[in-house]
This record gives C-alpha cells, structure tokens and sequence, in this order.
C-alpha cells in the first residue's frame, strides 16, 4: 500500500525547516500518536552514544511512548552534558505542546558529530511542526529527517490479524555510517495493532535481525541508530502475545515493512548506483554463512569490481577465504542471477562472461554463494562503493 | 643505507619482462644466494591461498632456500591443480638453471585471480632472469613485482652483530588487498647474519607482527601474501641463537628494515595521498589499543575525511565506539600532531583548527588517541580512501 507512517490510524506526523541545515529544507520531524502506545526500539550498539539516543533509551525504558521528535543537521553527538540537557529540553517542549509528559516523547538527531544542537532555531520551530501534524504528513516527516539520502524512505503494509485488519507503516533515513550491527540510522515504525509490551519489543528485535541488521553500506556503525515501533492499538484486536494466535503474521508484516525501507536503504547508499544481494547457502553454520556474506558485502574491492561492473570473481573468493567462516576453496560455487561463474573454485568452463556483464550492468541483482560444506544460509544487501562515496564524504563537514 | 635485497653480501637479484603484463613491463623477478640460505616465511591467513603460496609454504617447511622466483601481472590464484602444477614446474626449472634442488626455491605470484600463468611465455623467460642475476640487480627485481605500485620498494641497513658488520636488505610490493592480518602481498629479504633455524622464523613472525601487520590499505587480505628472509650466513658471526648475545641487535635490524617498507607500502597505497600513524594508548590491553587503532585505520569515513583533509573528528570517535575494544566515550582525547583537538570526549575549547586542517593537509602525519583507561598502546599505518582508490579498483581485470 502507499504511505508511510501515516498511514496508520491514529499516527499523525509532520515536518518543517527549523534552520539547522543552512540549506533551509526540512530539518525538523515530529510523528506523533493520538493516543499514548506501547513502544519497542533497539539503539546503536556503538559505545559512544549520541545524546538523544541516551534520552530515547531512558524514555524507552517505561515501554510507552506517544511522540517521536527528530532533526537533522547536527547528531547532538559528543557534546558533553550540555548535548543531553538540550536533547531533555526538547522532549520537555514537545510534551508540553502535545500535552503528554516528556517521557513518552522519543528524540532522535542526525548529522555532524561533535557540534550543539542551534537550540533557539529549536525552540522556536517545535510550535510549527506541531502545527504542521497531519494524516498525510508522513512524507514531510520522511524528508525532513534526510542527510545525505536523495529521496525519503517510507513504506506501509495492511495486514489481517485475527480476522481484523492491522496497519504497519514507517520511515527511515540513511544513508552513511551504515553496517551490520544495528544498520540504519533512523527507522520511525508505527502500527494500530494491540500488542502485548513484552512482545513488541522481542518483535522489533527480531525484525532488525533480519532486515536492517543484514544491510550494509560502508560498514561504519553510526552513533545514533534508532528504530522505535509504536503500537497505538486502534485496531482493536485481541493483544498479540509472543506464541499467540495472529502474531507469526504480525511479525512477518513488520519485517516486510522494515525489509522494503532496508532495501531502500542501500538502493540509496552514499554514491551507490547498485542494489546487490549477496547470498550464502552450504556454510557449516548459518553464523558462518552470515560473516562469510558480510565479509563479502563489506570488501571494498568487491564493491568497487561492483561498482565497475567487473566480474571479478578472484575478489570474492578473497572475501570468502579471509572472513573467518570456514571455508575450502576447492568446493566453492558463484553465480549471478542464477548464471553460473564458478564451481569447485576455479571459472566455470565455458562460463558466461558477457551474459554476467550483462547482469553486473543492471542496477539489482543477486550473487548467490554455495560453500558446498554445510547447510547453513543467510543474506545481506550491499551496494557498490563509488567515486562519489568518497566524494561525499572527504568534505562533509567543511 | 641505500640499495636493498642486493645489498647484502652473496644475494644476486634481477628482473625481466616475460611477457605477462600486456604493457611489457618488467614481470618475472628473482633472487638468488650464493650459498644455501636459512629461510623464515610467513604466508597469507587467507584461506583461499594462491598456488605460489602452497607450493612455497611446502618448500619454506625444510628451512632451506637458495632462490626466490616471483612473477606479477597474473596471480595464479583459484586455477585448481593445474596451477600448482604450474607453480612447482617454474620452481624446477629455476632450479635446474641454477643447479639448486627445486625444493630450494620459493615462488611468488601477484595479480588477478582465477587466470592461469602463460606458461610458454615464463619458460621462455627463466634462462633470461637467471642471465640478468647481478650484484646490481635488486632494484629491477623490485621492479618485476610491481602490480598498482607506482614506485619499487626497497631497503637496506647495516648493523653490527656482535662486533662483526651484518647487512639486511629486502624487496616489497603493495599495494591493495592490504590488510591487518599478515599485510603486504610481497615482502623478500635477505641477510648475511648465521641466524639458528628456529630462531630465524621467530624473528620473521615477531618482526612481520611488528611492522607488516601494523598497516592496512583497504582491509582486504590477499591471497598471495609472501614474506621471505633468506640469511645465508656469509657474515660468520657466531649463530644468533633466540634469547642468545647479539639476536636482540638483530631483530631491531630486522624490524627497521621491514618497517621502513611497511611504510612505503602504505604511502603508495593504492590512490593514497596520505600516510598517517593512528596511535592510541591509555587502553585497558594491549589488544584494546590495537583493535582501537584498526577500527580507526579502517574506517571508510575516517579515510575519506583524511582524504578531505577534513577535521571530522565525530568520525574518530564513532570508529572507536564501534571498534570492540572498551571505551569510555567522556575520557577520550585526540591529537593531530600534538595539536588536541579532543578532549573528555568533546572538542576542545578553544581548539585550534585552523591549525589542524594545516596538518591534514601534510603528506604525513599522526592522529594520537588517548582512551584514558589503562596502560595499553599500539599503533597502526593508514592512508586516505581516494576517488583515484575506486577508479583504480572498478576497472582491474577489464
């Protein structure tokens, strides 16, 4: 379905220029829920924190939440004692404008490290975007929570549950800093489904396992990564329990929400021109097959041979044989899209050359792994890394 | 001292174009002792490992070597039982041209994966490097090795061992594919010095941890990774024995030599512009402080930023929060030059950063990271991640 997290019932959000970016776009998000919701979220497992994430935590903690405030443009990231005061006093203003306690208010930043929020532009621009909620401003929020992203990333899904119709929706935001353990920067979730609180959040963790914790951009883990979902409960039905009857859907639905925004994720990676899944099948474990994917996924020489559309099979069997999964090179099968390049470790004879070019030329594909040893699999996405990658960020402060 | 693998008394070296590399380029390098020579060796971790290293970690395994045979421009690498075939023929015929058994000599390979070499084109070539062997000879033979390099490394340094002249020399190539865990593709050395047998592979192994594994291009690890040093004993010193008179002096000697091609190796990184020292102490280990200064050396965002000449230091802290190793994100500081930048985890007041963008823009420099928990310090060599990196590496094979 279109939307995003509006379009859940309930879920109100909107986005405004609070002039934290000098560009003058949208800097300042707020999603907000009209009646108080159970919350799951997972943080950054960085050990230093951004300020708002030490915030969030805390507030999270309670397992209610009503409101999600988020600017972007400074991280609110190294700043000492001060950084988690103006990141309180931002989650006390919007409680008072909403009329909620500053507990039940979620804050998330993003942008340069080691600067202060410009807290008076704050102050005066928190009354606009609670001016500017509305059930159709999920995309402004969408947008004003970008960086380096090129286009706004949300995505809703409408599910049954039990014989009743639930709605999941989100936003998320990139689109550097992006790795393997607790990938995105920001991914905003909301749903009307009731859910019991101790199983939204085992819900959510399990959800970022298997989407945004299986992307990859650059491999650098940003110190403000945090995804809430918010369950309002509107749609009435009878609370999910973990093991209960309608909850495998549910959980399904919220992973086919978040897997959609960690695709787009990567699609939108800094400098990224290609969408690459690389899959493995036939490790000796399934936690094999996940760092031997990674350790693929993350090699800067396979993702520039990506990015040169290059079929330069020697650099995965590197990535292969250094990640630490075992691995014997003799057993080894590659192939793109289903086109065969390698068996037993060595090029395929009478392998396709042209036709995997071909395929290397398309902006999505698979590379799929078969270490012909056990019958563990597992998958990550990717993209290529890119002149521009680099451009990006050589001057992204000055 | 000037020169380097020839340097030393006994060692002839020479390299010629065989062929391999389209271009003509000097391709196929060898060394030879006068004299049976001990030998120390340390390979790849990787365990997709080229035919070369197979064939030479089954020779190294007697102690013994005479020669060092090593071609670029095709790696042998993933060409199945063929290329091993391959790999012990070239050692044969060395040895049959230089009366050695085949057992005695070493061999390297360094390029693209998954190629077989032109094997009419090196037999074709053996009798001319034998030819070209000379006391002059090292600084081609340097040559013959060069992939991406843009210049031949090498190194030489007189020492004095128990009161009699010891020399070491060595050769070395990058440049990508460069990583923490066993470093350089290539590394040839050689000394005079009467080294006992299993004193000379620990002085190898301590001397590579020192120096090769404390650098990184871009994280990847080859599969050909090769370092060799013959000692022929020319110098008649009485056998440096581990813990014995003299060995100390020695693996000093060792050490310096290898560090200085380290170095070189990292300054010629592939599409580098920078070499930089990231060193960190007041880490709770050792192992702490390493992890710390490799988490940092590799980061994709603080090499773009090194390369932006850009003083992002919210990036050096998220490289350190990210890393493993225990961090304390409020006694954290940071220097560039001397010049502190960070402190208690947050820039400090009054920090000068005119001052430090006019460091970063020097060809050489150091980024001191203080963790302010412990006793721990280690040190690790990186370069800038550059647009000219990502062009180099697209477009390889093709």
């Amino acid at each position: 379905m279109n939307g995003g997290v509006t379009a859940v019932p309930g879920i109100l959000a909107g986005g405004v220029g609070a002039g934290i970016k000098p560009s003058g776009k949208k800097d300042l998000a707020l999603i907000h829920s009209s009646t108080p919701a159970r919350v799951g979220a997972v943080f950054t497992t960085n050990q230093v924190k951004g300020a708002s994430v030490l915030v969030s935590m805390e507030h999270a903690r309670s397992g209610i939440a009503q409101a999600i405030v988020a600017s972007s443009g400074c991280a609110n990231v190294c700043t000492g004692e001060q950084g988690v005061k103006d990141a309180r006093e931002i989650t006390r203003l919007v409680g008072d404008a909403l009329r909620i306690p500053a507990r039940h208010v979620l804050i998330g930043a993003t942008g340069v490290i080691g600067v202060r929020l410009p807290m008076d532009k704050i102050r005066a621009a928190i009354p606009k975007v609670v001016k500017a909620l509305s059930p159709q401003g999920g995309r402004a929020a969408a947008e004003a929570i970008m960086t380096t992203d090129t286009r706004p990333k949300e995505a809703a899904l409408r599910i049954e549950v039990n014989g009743r119709p639930v709605t999941i929706g989100g936003i998320a935001k990139g689109v550097g800093m992006i790795e393997p353990h607790m990938a995105t920067m920001f991914c905003f979730m909301a749903t009307d489904a009731v859910v019991a609180p101790k199983t939204l959040q085992s819900v959510v963790r399990r959800a970022v396992d298997r989407s945004l914790n299986r992307i990859t951009v650059d491999g650098d883990t940003s110190t403000s990564d945090t995804v809430a979902l918010l369950a309002n409960g509107l749609a009435e039905n009878a609370a999910l329990e973990t093991g209960g009857r309608g909850t495998a859907a549910f959980v399904r639905g919220v992973e086919a929400v978040m897997e959609r925004m960690a695709a787009m994720l990567v699609r939108d990676g800094e400098g990224a021109s290609k969408l690459v899944a690389i899959t493995v099948r036939g490790a000796a474990s399934r936690r094999d097959a996940l760092t031997a994917a990674r350790s693929v996924a993350n090699s800067p020489l396979v993702k520039t041979a990506i990015n040169g559309q290059d079929p330069n099979w020697g650099r995965i069997m590197m990535a292969l044989g250094k990640s630490g999964a075992k691995v014997d090179q003799h057993r080894v099968a590659i192939a793109f899209e289903g086109e065969v390049m390698v068996e037993g470790g060595v090029l395929k004879e009478g392998a396709r050359l042209d036709r995997i070019r071909e395929i290397m030329g398309g902006a999505e594909y698979t590379i799929a792994i078969d270490l012909g040893l056990g019958r563990g699999e597992d998958r990550v996405l990717t993209c290529d890394l890119s002149e521009e990658y680099v451009r990006i960020n050589a001057k992204y402060t000055t």
